[in-house]
């Protein structure tokens, strides 16, 4: 039996980006649904009642849910192309904790600048500003975050450079400026069709948030 | 060359009994080290510079943050015994998904209604029960939550068994009332000694989290 893979998802999110570049990297072949989040499907509310949101896997009916889980059941699953998590434990154990720091950190950071302003603002810019060189140092003088091959780590952070724009514009900074390995890191990245494929114009996500910022 | 394993917690900490039962599962000989949390350790300093928080697994000398992260670690490392992951894929995914729920809601929330009164501590009890309900709905007729063997969701879980007295005395509710099965289930945890002897009494965590409040 042919595998039946859908994605349920919407275009701006990182993390369903996240979704998309590891599907790409195995040549998976899977339906797109886009979501409308203001007026959520009844298959997203019936596939994961908990959170109700995007993105979510459904492998022959079954779903999973959050972004780094569905990564790492892509991995298992389709294990003999394009490992994306390391084979030593260590080494998973230390991918996992930078994918669990940028999950608990960068979005909810950027959604604080995001709603604030005057001094509440450049704080929140700072922080991500500070998110940013932390991961940059992670990254040091490696190709990939887990040495020369792109994996897990790269997969679950390079959505954001599709951000990068609507971070800068809002809290008026160059990450070119503040994290110029980073930026090499993230061009690196998006030489991969799985990766240059899956990030959508970063205009395009600023236009999205200016207008979401405007309906609320 | 045999395994040196450290770790560095503190007693009244549900996240730190997280470790003490897988490493008690797995039957590891390990140097227990208390953090005094107000006043950290240069070695926890240095062995969880990003977060400066317990618990941290010290093994042979590199550190591994993150409880749910360090049983993965732990179940990766020592296979042969006491398996504490689902082997299929599907089961990690659904495994994965709740740890990450209440690694997101049940300590966060506490949190929320401790510091709250009145109405807003109504409330924050409101969602705490909610979320029981929803962990007990998912145990459903199951004796451990991944089926008839403990694993991966009961080690997560079990540990805030000896908060419910402090979650109940602060919220004025009984967990027995709201939640018998979740009560039944923890009962059956408390049978193995991995996990009766990794949980504090419940009187003295209610005591610890009394002398906390009174200090701030």
């Amino acid at each position: 039996m042919a595998d039946e893979v859908v994605l349920l998802d919407t275009w701006a999110s990182a993390f369903g980006m996240r979704v998309r570049i590891a599907l790409a990297e195995k040549g998976i072949n899977y339906e797109y649904k886009e979501e409308n989040l203001s007026n959520k499907s009844p298959l997203l509310l019936q596939m994961n009642p908990v959170h109700k949101k995007i993105p979510v896997l459904i492998h022959n009916g079954k779903p999973i849910c959050e972004s780094s889980i569905i990564l790492q059941y892509i991995d298992e699953v389709w294990k003999n192309k394009a490992p994306l998590i390391p084979s030593d434990p260590y080494h998973r154990a230390q991918a996992r904790f930078w994918v669990d720091y940028i999950d608990k950190e960068v979005y909810v950071t950027w959604r604080k600048m995001w709603l604030s302003k005057g001094e509440e603002l450049e704080a929140g810019k700072k922080e991500l500003i500070s998110i940013f060189k932390l991961l940059e140092e992670e990254l040091g003088d490696k190709t990939f975050y887990g040495g020369d091959t792109f994996g897990f780590v790269d997969v679950n952070l390079i959505p954001f450079y599709s951000w990068f724009y609507t971070f800068e514009t809002f809290g008026n900074f160059k990450m070119e400026i503040e994290c110029p390995k980073l930026i090499a890191w993230a061009k690196k990245c998006m030489q991969r069709e799985s990766v240059s494929k899956s990030l959508p114009d970063e205009k395009n996500v600023y236009e999205y948030i200016v207008a979401l910022q405007k309906a609320q």
